[in-house]
């Protein structure tokens, strides 16, 4: 196996592990309900439902990628990746218990293909079991105790906390935006600061404290973690309009359809031309999407986007400078990141 | 102000602190939610609104009422139980998390005369309220750093956990448990055990600990909170079927008529006699109340209830003695202990 396989395949062990806590007779249908969200279970169950678990793998490469010169030299330790993999599984189960609440509170009734939670139990089920994994997921990180100094799991903790509550206030706004026409783009970066850059970077800053990184190296980590989570989501957002399942209108898939407040909706309503009074005006119709593409795109939206994304990609690979990853954990992280970056889809 | 009302009073303060959290610029409607359910704020805010504290302020007594010799005689600490104050506030908010997400659940668009959060600000909304206090309370527990060696933060912390994948196991059976007509009473314990009991039990375990007692002090504290959690619950049994407000029949507010699950109707089950086949029939209506009351009375279930609920008294009166709480804290400990015990609402 390579060391990506065998990380990944440590993770999915410990995610197991980590559930397994209500693995007991009478909790049945509850363990059941987790292990079918988690994809292990059920119908369509396998690699396809589980997700890549790219999350924990980052944390793991981060732990396993700090070099001998940036380690803290009070004692000189060279962390063992393994021991870290409960903070892995920690930030995994966080970000289910996410999806998982997302799903009742957006009404989708399918993830990945498959029904969600609260479609096959009911939403008063699917929300405690989102709990549930929330406090695995404490349980999980606090595990780090087998093998760390108490100090340095009270401080991964703090971090996971801070992520915490930054998704949930990032998941409120997004809420509370919805059907909004007067949002800046200001607003936007509040919305997925918390919702997908944060948990990236406790990723790399998790990841490198445990690697017992120099504080200011786990500072370029972190950093590292929240341009790449910058990078990503307006990416994600270029291509939710005009990437290739977006612009062939079979489907609803395009956010143009959705209602979506992405970077390139706000840029353009900020510039109030034609774009956004045909936005105001009325829900876009799947029938619509290639015509409103191609307006946004004249009105600039596309490249606005795009220098955004090339930007903080530029800046994501600055700190990774700095943070100087390293050995085979190092080169794995670094194309992963540009793996992120250069999707087509 | 008596110690009581000092304890009150800094728990209060507490808990403003760490829900100012979510105090910024940009999610002040957020903000709102969570003071509004706390009581703070809003139509109906007031002492009324707040709950009576029991939890955060049984943690705080715990804290102070370790006598000199049960502590820990390595360092031979005494504990300023301000310092503790985080973890008080910490499982207030789980407790009030709970109720955030209960009252989606069931469906309840009051709690004390208010409305709910959801009922206010919708479904959606409110469970990423309650998710924001799950998250608040690790905050506030992992603020003991300040004042606490990071080993007893790390096990106030798994404590805590262990007690809210408890709450969630419960909780889940208490939804599974809904309309079914085939429970024992080895379930019921399952159900309340998880809902109830356990987190009275992290107040004694937790606040003993932090009071610097030795570990048998510790759990003798532990399993006083845990039995006297049972032993209130089977008493509020009785009192949800018996009490005043439940036989006047004005209102809805019998447990027989929500169908509840509880430990008399339980006990008739097993029985299979006259009032298990008026239950299995169809709902009680309210009318029917002061009848079937009388009936589950003279089928036993009363008696057998009351003896449950005096034995549990007696086991947290025993542990109280092995724990040993001292001076005024302890004192009042005691005395908030009998009250709980012998309400007659």
């Amino acid at each position: 196996m390579t060391l990506q396989q065998t990380m990944l395949s440590a993770i999915e062990t410990e995610l197991k592990n980590q559930i397994a806590r209500v693995d007991v007779s009478y909790t049945q249908e509850f363990h059941e309900m987790l292990t079918y969200h988690m994809g292990w279970a059920g119908e369509g169950a396998g690699s396809n439902a589980t997700g890549k678990r790219i999350r924990p793998l980052v944390t793991l490469l981060s732990v396993a990628s700090i070099n001998d010169e940036n380690r803290i030299d009070k004692e000189n330790k060279e962390a063992d990746w393994l021991h870290a993999v409960t903070a892995a599984s920690a930030i995994e189960l966080i970000h289910n218990f996410s999806l998982v609440h997302d799903d009742i509170q957006d009404n989708s009734e399918l993830r990945r293909g498959r029904k969600t939670v609260w479609t096959k139990w009911g939403k008063p089920m699917a929300i405690n079991a989102g709990d549930a994994l929330f406090v695995i997921a404490y349980q999980s990180i606090l595990d780090l105790s087998k093998h760390y100094p108490s100090d340095m799991v009270v401080q991964a903790s703090q971090i996971l906390s801070e992520v915490c509550l930054k998704l949930t206030q990032g998941q409120y706004l997004d809420m509370a935006y919805e059907n909004r026409h007067d949002l800046q783009i200001e607003d936007y970066w509040h919305v997925i600061g918390g919702k997908t850059a944060s948990l990236l970077s406790a990723c790399t800053q998790i990841g490198s404290l445990l690697g017992y990184a120099k504080p200011e190296v786990v500072e370029a980590y972190r950093l590292f973690g929240y341009h790449l989570g910058l990078a990503f989501q307006v990416q994600d957002d270029v291509l939710g309009i005009w990437g290739d399942e977006a612009i062939t209108g079979k489907s609803t898939a395009s956010d143009l359809v959705e209602g979506k407040n992405s970077l390139p909706v706000l840029f353009a309503l900020e510039k109030n031309g034609e774009f956004a009074k045909r936005w105001k005006n009325s829900p876009i119709k799947p029938e619509e999407v290639t015509e409103i593409a191609n307006l946004l795109d004249k009105e600039g939206a596309k490249e606005y986007a795009e220098t955004i994304s090339a930007q903080e990609t530029q800046k994501a690979m600055s700190y990774a400078e700095q943070a100087q990853p390293d050995g085979e954990a190092g080169q794995i992280l670094l194309k992963l990141a540009n793996a992120l970056l250069k999707r087509n889809q």
